[in-house]
Order: structure tokens, then sequence, then C-alpha cells
């Protein structure tokens, strides 16, 4: 066996066995088989794909190549995960949900490398809250209250850190089965008995349209049904930011409101859709009843209660719950007008993504530094009818960034119409189970 | 401009402007791209080609990296290309003939790594024989007897050798483009006013069919006019070794035996095609003249005689013209007998070149040492009608490889027929002009 062959076989569009799966996985975390040959195959792979068999196989040799983890919880573990979007803080709102309603979550996350901060990064917002909890600390908070979040290990899915490095740098990454294997690994890596998949679509997502997105959702699911996890996926719409905050702090708050049954709808539609299809893998009843529950989790407190339980436990100040000024305050801000007179017919989820970064709310390197008060409040949203001069948003910073520079540009990525020509669609387009 | 963007843009299938492709090729020469970079660059080649602007400007950006020579001879300097094929030791005939011809023929040439050793090797067969000549004396020999062959300077086409050994290590070989700008940059750089290609298609050929081949030269023929050079190629077949020796000093010894008049019928037709081309490259005359003319250079023995003052040009031993024991002489031989009886149909261009670097007439590795008396003679070739037992070929070395083992494989390589219902067809297929 050696890489060489395995490229050529790729190239030539036929299909790597399991054993030579296995051996590339392996060599390239030992090293033994150099970035310049992985690259090519990586190449060779977005061009002829993988078949299911290679996409599963790939996916174990990936969660194997470290540690896995079975969270010992005595209980159902679920775990959840989005594809990214702008504005997603459903985390944040369905943990706490499924928490209430029974269900075991012990999430563990990575950092955020983009437009804002990750869950973990978003958290770390309330001040004194820790995400370095040692792994039976992390276990004992999940048994004690039913959720923990701690920040992800580098004993976890090495090949998956140095596979996405290399694909980030050589325009590898928009690969169905590279992506589903680089998210697969590390959901079956960390244990959990369910997986609710978040997979989004449109303007603002990876997946630009629904029919790429449910392919890769049909691909995880099946790799998680072969893993034996119970695994779903829903599709949801990304064509505008989710809610109406975008940044760190300001997404909490967003999320804090969200469990006091104050939630701008497409936020809620998306987050009752995943606390439900977790409950409904841990077997908590029909997809109705499930829905219900969530429903109910919300309206009598009890997951805002699980959230507040769960700051407390990991240091963080609950008071934060009643109290937003406890957050980090932004130093500056800048209104934003509206230009003309109409109806919002789009905001550009790239323009949103990118004025979020530039107001210090996301890292563009591994290194850099998150301010956490900064971010975007939409006051108005797609489909709302506004006069010239009406506020649309508000922009938060604590950097030194250009502010009123970063609003102008930002002021012209609205668009309007005359008429409201547009219907108001769904968020939550489709649910794929795979058991 | 970033290799990020570039690499996307070409995996879109979109073209690279002239600019995009000078960057790349400074970069990758400079350290500034990485392996892991142009490896996914080249592979997305592989799928996605290159269009004929792209690959000019790929071939000349490659042929700039290094020193460009214009060989100042004062005559039309004519250089020649093959692809390479088993037992391809035309360039010992086409050159001598064209330089009888009064073409200048300032040949640049490189160590082979392959079945048998390149042009150098076979040359340095000859005792002697040096192919490191100072620039100055390499000129100065060409404007005296009209040809020298010289090994290339390591300053020339820098971006050929690393992309080469990248493709090779990658999987990256077989495309057109890739193909055309290596060789090309190469012709390029070593300043012929003109170019011929001989560009073998066949079971032991790198371009198996002969519509590919033809692909091939159609590109470098392109390239090479748009280069201002005039340029041709001649397809050639390459289903069975070239002539009936295979080895270093044995196919000097049927070079001069051709020059004597004494060519197996496919090699002289092919050598007499291409020193034909060479001729009409540097406006000798027509296409027929040209052919005539460089029969009559063997004829005459004016060929051979520009051999000998070649050699002797060069401190080899032009004795061994006349006594072919003044060649290394192998330690070992070994008799192939046919197996049973009938036509010979077929013998593996892959199996020949197998059992050369068995024997020790290749090399494996570049450091590797050649056996100039290794190799292989047939006395019997494709068509031939044979009773088992008749002698089909010898097999010669002074290394101490098991012998009787590589002639009990080989032997098995040879196929027959009972009638004899294949047609023998001509070697060379078709030129194709650029001017």
């Amino acid at each position: 066996m050696t890489i060489y062959e395995i490229i050529t076989k790729k190239k030539h569009n036929a299909e790597l066995s399991t054993e030579e799966i296995n051996w590339v996985v392996a060599g390239y975390v030992s090293g033994s088989i150099p970035d310049y040959q992985m690259s090519a195959l990586l190449m060779a792979i977005c061009f002829c794909s993988l078949s299911d068999r290679e996409t599963v196989d790939l996916t174990m040799a990936m969660a194997r190549s470290g540690d896995m983890i079975k969270p010992e919880t005595g209980g159902f573990n679920v775990d959840k995960h989005s594809t990214g979007g702008v504005g997603d803080k459903t985390t944040l709102i369905v943990a706490p949900i499924a928490a209430a309603c029974g269900v075991y979550v012990p999430k563990m996350s990575g950092r955020g490398l983009g437009h804002t901060g990750g869950t973990i990064d978003k958290l770390e917002a309330i001040p004194g809250f820790t995400t370095e909890l040692p792994y039976e600390k992390f276990i004992e908070n999940v048994k004690k209250i039913g959720l923990a979040v701690a920040g992800q290990t580098s004993s976890l899915v090495p090949a998956d850190k140095k596979i996405y490095a290399l694909r980030n740098a050589t325009a590898t990454v928009d690969s169905i089965p590279l992506i589903c294997s680089s998210i697969m690994s590390k959901k079956l890596a960390t244990g959990a008995d369910g997986i609710v998949l978040d997979v989004k679509f449109g303007s603002g997502a990876f997946m630009k349209n629904i029919e790429d997105a449910e392919k890769l959702a049909e691909a995880m699911v099946r790799v998680g049904k072969l893993a034996g996890r119970k695994c779903s996926a829903v599709l949801t719409n990304m064509d505008k930011p989710l809610g109406h905050a975008v940044g760190n702090a300001l997404e909490v708050v967003e999320a804090i409101e969200a469990l006091k049954g104050n939630s701008p709808a497409d936020l809620l539609e998306v987050s009752l859709a995943l606390a439900a299809e977790m409950l409904f893998a841990a077997g908590k009843g029909t997809s109705e009843e499930c829905l219900a529950m969530a429903e109910r989790a919300i309206s009598t407190g009890a997951a805002l209660e699980k959230l507040r339980l769960m700051i407390e436990a990991q240091g963080g100040d609950p008071k934060v719950i009643d109290d937003y000024s406890l957050f980090p305050q932004p130093k500056r801000k800048k209104e934003i007008f509206a230009a003309g007179d109409g109806f919002i017919s789009g905001i550009s989820c790239e323009a949103v993504g990118m004025t979020s970064l530039k107001l210090g709310a996301g890292r563009q390197t591994k290194e850099a530094d998150i301010d956490p008060s900064a971010g975007i409040v939409f006051h108005k949203t797609v489909g709302d009818k506004v006069q010239k001069g009406e506020r649309l948003a508000v922009l938060y910073t604590s950097t030194d960034c250009d502010i009123e520079d970063i609003a102008r540009e930002f002021e012209t990525e609205f668009s309007y119409e005359s008429s409201k020509n547009f219907s108001e669609e769904k968020s939550v387009k489709k649910n794929i189970k795979g058991y």
C-alpha cells in the first residue's frame, strides 16, 4: 500500500478500501504521509467524492485517531451541532430546554474562528464563567443539573484538526463527505447517545442551497446511524441572521430573553425544533409531545432555571439573568438608520458577519482576543416596513475600530422594496431522522 | 492575489490570468508557496485542465524561472525531444544526420530515471566520453562539427525540477498541459531555433492511445510556435521496443549500426522521420527533399563521420565505432528461447523495461549507478515466426542480479499466435507542424 497508489485510485474515481482509509488517516496523523500528498488526495476527493461506505470509514478512522470519550452520566446523553450561521445562539437555548426535560447534555464545544465567537466564547461573556472543567467535574455537573459546557481537549480527534487545517489552506473545504467526516468524527468521539444536527442552508450558510444541505444532512445521519447513535438533522434557513442579536454577550442576552419567552419568531422556531429532536432522540415521546414539552420548559421557566444552575455550577454570576448590565458593556455604539422608505427585502449575512468581526466580536486568527461586548442588535428585520430615518440596528464595540466607517458601509447592506412581494418563509424546512 | 483564491478558481474550472500563473510559478520556486498548496493546485489542473493560453503562460513562466540560454553558434540550432520509450536511441542517430546535413545540434540532455539511462548515460558507455563540457567548449564543438551533447546545468528551469518532483509524488503526472509545460519549458530555455518532438503512443508509452498523444503533440507545437520557434511533432508507435537493443552500450552499438546502414526497419523509419523534420525546420528543403538528404547522410557515411567526430571531441575513443569489443563487456549473459511454435504476437514494453532495469541498465533512484554493459538484445521480434526452442533474445549484465530468475520471468512475456492475423503497422503515424 502506497499513498501514491491511493491518490491514483481516488483520482480515477475508484473506491478506497477500509484498510486504505485507515492507513491514510493513521499515516497522516503520525506524519509518515506528508501534507503535499494528503492535499492532493483531498483535492481528488473534492472532484470524485466518497461513497457512503468510504465516508463512514473515513469518519470512524478520524474519530478513533484520538481519545474516544463515553460520558458516564448514567443517563441518555444528547449532543447538538450546528453547521454554523450568523446569530446562531441556539445551543444556549436548547441545552437548558433538554436538561429541563430530563435529558443529559454533556456538551464539548470549540472556540469560534469567524464573525463571532463559538458557544464557549459566548458563555465566557458571563462574568466568572469558566469552560475549563476537569472531566470529572464536567460529568458530575451533568449528573447533577443535566448540562455542562466544556472546551474540547486537544486529545480529541487529532486527525480532524490536522486535516481541517490542511483543507482550509488548500481550498478543499467544500466536499460533502469531507465536511461530514469532520463534523461527525468529533460527535462520535465525544460519545453522545443522541446527536441532533442543525444543517443550515441559504446565502449566509456554507451550503447555499437546500439540496446540498440535504445531502450533507443525509450523509451525517447515515454515519451516525451506522455508528449506533440516534442521529437526526434539521434543515434550517440562513438567508438572514438568526434572531436579532449578533455578538457574544449580546447573543447570551437574546438567549436568556428567549428562555423568558421573548424570542424572535425565527430563533424560537429553530430552537424548539432542535430541542424537540433532542427529546425525541432520548425517547421522551412522539415528535408532537416532544415539541410541547420543549415549549412547556420555556413557559414554566424550567429551562431558564437550568441555565441559571449551569452558570452557577461553572463559576459564573447567575445574577446576569436578571440584570444584563452585569455583562461587559460596550464603550461605544452607533445607530444605523433607514436610507429610504419601503420593506426591508434583504440583509446580507456575509456583510453582517464581516461587520461583527470588524467590531471585535469574532477572531480572524486563533490567537486573537474577542471583545465580548461587541456586536449588532437589529431593531428591524427582513419583511419589516420602514420609513427613511427609522432606526434599523445598533452597532456596539469596545475596541478602537473605526465604528463610523463600519457603520457607513453597513448601511448600504440593507436592500428595500416598495411592496412586500416576498413571502416570509419558515426557518425550519425539513427533519431527517436516522432511526 | 492569494494561492487559496487561485486554487479555488482553478477548482471551479475558471481560467487563471497570466499574472496569476507567473505569480504561482515564482512563488513555488522561491518557496513562498508550500508544496501542499501547489499539489492541490496541480490536482485541480489534472481535473480541470488548462486552456491553450494558460498552458503557454505556464510553460513560459517555468522556462523563465532559471537561465535562458541562446546558443550563439551562428547557425540554425535544432533540438529534438522524445516523450520516452523502450529502446529509444534515436538521438544518437538523428543528431549526427542533422549535423551531416549542415544543421547545428547543441543538445542538452538529462540522465535517465527508468528502464535504461538517458542519452547522457548511453554516450558515457563509450570509454572516455564526457558530457561535462564547459559551455564555451560546448558551443565551440557545435560550431566546429555541428553537434555536441552536454548534461543539463542545474540552473536551467528550476521550476520544472521542483514541480516535476512534486507531480511525481502526488499522482499528478498525467495531465497534458502539465506534461507539455514540463517538456517545452526545458526546450524553450535551451534556446533552439527548431524543436522536433517525438511523441510516442501505445502500450509502452506514457500516452496509451494516439488521440492523447495527438493532443499533447498539438499543445507542445502550439507553445513552440507561440514562443517563436519552428516546432513540429512526429507521432510514433510504442507498442513494442524500438529496434532490437535495450540498454546503454547495446543501444550505442545499434545506433552505430544504423548509421552504417544496418538498422531494424522501425528504428530507421522513426529516425529518418525525425531527422527529416529537423532538416525541414532548418529550411533545408521540402519534406521529401529533407527525407532524401537524411537517407543520403547515412548511405554516404557522412552521419557516421559526425558521430565519430563528436566522440573524439568529447574525449571518447572513436575506435569503438569499428570495434565494439572496446565497449564495457557484460560479465554474464542468458539466452531466452521460444516456449512454443507460432508467430510472436506481442512483447510487453513494460516487461522489457522492467527486465532491463533489473539487469542493471537503468536506475531506480537518482543516485543509483548504471551498468553500461547490461541490457537485452532481441533476435526475434513481433510478427516473426518462431519454432519452439529458437533463440528469441539474450539478456546481458555485469551486476550480481539473479539473471536466471529474471530470464525465467522474461520468457513468459512473449505471446504467440498460430497464424499471422495481425498487420504490421508503420511506426510513424503522423507529423504535426506548427509552422
